[in-house]
């Protein structure tokens, strides 16, 4: 990666940080979030029973980012939704990933090198929100660095983060786990990417935003690509992390923030263990 | 209702759907919430025990449909209460059905004849509320269509969307069901008088608004007014939706959406499927 | 206190209501907050399996009367995170309280005399945020007396109100009780503060605002040391709010609002009932 910043990519950093999502990336985005609803257990059934209450989760897997940063801002959270065809799209996903006959449509989706390029363009999704929502934030306070990074973070994490909301609307309430207490990597990836862009933002890092841009979107692109085929929920990390939280807060080596490796007894983490394929194993068998 | 509409109605729909509905309507309409409170199992306990909590309740089943349609549209929740006359009113109304001497005033609203008619008098502000809301929504958002049937809906089916934090605040917590999750007939009902309305709004529906509301109206009033004489919980769509349901959707014929019929067995379920009548006795008990 | 009302004492409490807070009595509030979160069960824990998650728990601690005032009032809920540097003295009070090497700051601020000293500044704190809560909700809605009270209720409250949701931020969910249906004394003060401060600014309390911040902080700040100096949870309304609630609301004399007294015997009230002296000695050996 410092051989890419080395060179002079200015100009084409700067196109690719003003590329458009849609509708592309944004498609993608809509796919892979949707997958994960599915792979959720519970979510083909409640699809069955109450097209609304799946509806209305599926709009939150795809515009939480949104709805949380309008929230945190004071904006109506329904703001998002005035892009009609944004919405209409999501819905057509929605309802291709669930009730397309022969469940045709989840199955090339889901099928590893497809996901494997979807996941890569979600990323940069991911990352152009966070920058976006820090940048919203700036604007509305210009000093305001907390709010900056909160914004930038909630815009990345998006569902996530009220995942135990989302999934009492489905019926299920798991209220021993959270997010902000077990964060997973693309939580943590957005936390620190919120960071960055925060302090870009403010002057305090030496390179251009669209740089940046680019930068963070190459490493989440990799991460998640690599992490996804390999069916792994760990984290690229740990290691600093298992060190940083040893000597700030006097956590166990080896355990510390990671809770997928201190806390793999209890139930709910054992369940949250499950890798991706015996995940997707179980979405296909509820079909 | 077609011999209705064929009736040259316009200026009488017109003069109905302007008529002022405060206070007569509102009173009814806080009746009719307040006494489906008192109808909750527990509620009775809770406004002895801790009467702001039994008033916090009661004002959110009187004005839950405005705090939900003002934080949807990134308005301060509180916004209605500015309206003392109105709050003063319901305050009164629970007082008296909660705490009235001899259970007095309880008994007169809840004897079946009165309460038809109050029970239609809430469908005449419930209509009202939609198309409302729907304006609301549309003079903020003049294109998001998607944005003025949410509103419309919040705003017809009120305290119901947020049932599960209402019970919270009275110690109860049901997360196995939800509002959206099984749709009563009053909530689908809003959302389809919600689509009704935007598409009027939108000019997409040959039809003045003071004519839909009045049509609107009329059937809501006789439904609710028949399916309260009658005990039942059951849904005039039911027929449609199954077939609906059936074709879009893929859901069991004669079960579908319709989770009083497919779901009886468990255990959330049966205590929904109380009639009224069950409930009422209940609640006299508790007394 | 007739006594102190009687002495022109005007001038004196102009001055002492319109003393800057920051940052002396600032600090007070935040080691206090943040002392009674790390009494909470499982909250030492929480600290060093998720830093993240314990630090949002204590901005909540610290920040939730801002933050609900502004969701109460339809503005961004971080607004009160422009102020870096609040944030930053809270985090840092956040760090010592939890992460202090031999538990050194911790053993400072919780012994007793200190303790006493610095719950009465976070009373004079709690006060002056009832009055600017009641004067910033007086200033959006003129004659919004219901709003007025509801706002300066919850700055005066502050996270006991969302103590459902900052729990389960932990991972900890106890629906069967929260703040509205088993208040605390601050909170119950906070409530009738709000009352009185709003009857000052609509003219019917015949006192300047600056007598009646003096007159309450004193009453709230002996209250609350005498209560913290004999680890008592009892609250000196007791007998009052008894023969009020008996009379409106026919609670049974010597329970009615009272739950301490009434429902000793759940599990959840058993809890609840831990003096602070119980709840420090758990919180130390959890170190």
């Amino acid at each position: 990666m410092e051989v890419l910043a080395a060179l002079n990519l200015g100009d084409l950093a700067a196109t690719f940080s003003k590329m458009g999502m849609f509708p592309v990336f944004d498609v993608a985005y809509y796919i892979v979030s949707i997958l994960y609803l599915k792979y959720e257990p519970g979510a083909v059934e409640v699809s069955r029973r109450s097209p609304v209450a799946s509806w209305v989760c599926a709009m939150l897997y795809c515009f939480g980012s949104y709805i949380l940063a309008d929230i945190m801002l004071g904006v109506s959270p329904l703001d998002y939704f005035q892009h009609n065809s944004h919405i209409l799209l999501a819905s057509a996903v929605w309802y291709l990933v669930f009730f397309c006959p022969l469940n045709l449509f989840y199955r090339c989706v889901a099928f590893l090198p497809v996901k494997l390029v979807l996941v890569a363009l979600k990323e940069v999704v991911r990352c152009r929100k966070i920058a976006a929502g820090v940048h919203h934030a700036h604007h509305a306070y210009h000093h305001g660095f907390f709010i900056m990074v909160i914004v930038g973070y909630v815009k990345g994490s998006g569902v996530a983060l009220i995942s135990n909301f989302e999934q009492l609307l489905r019926g299920v309430w798991r209220p021993e786990t959270n997010e902000i207490l077990n964060m997973s990597f693309p939580t943590k990836a957005s936390l620190y990417g919120a960071i960055l862009f925060t302090l870009q933002e403010a002057h305090y890092l030496p390179v251009s935003k669209g740089l940046l841009i680019v930068l963070f979107t190459l490493f989440m692109a990799t991460s998640k690509v690599a992490l996804t085929a390999r069916h792994s929920h760990a984290s690229p990390f740990a290691l600093v992390e298992s060190w940083v939280c040893h000597l700030l807060f006097g956590s166990a080596l080896g355990g510390g923030e990671e809770e997928h490796h201190g806390a793999a007894s209890s139930p709910a983490k054992a369940k949250e263990e499950l890798t991706e394929g015996t995940r997707k194993r179980k979405a296909k068998k509820a079909e």
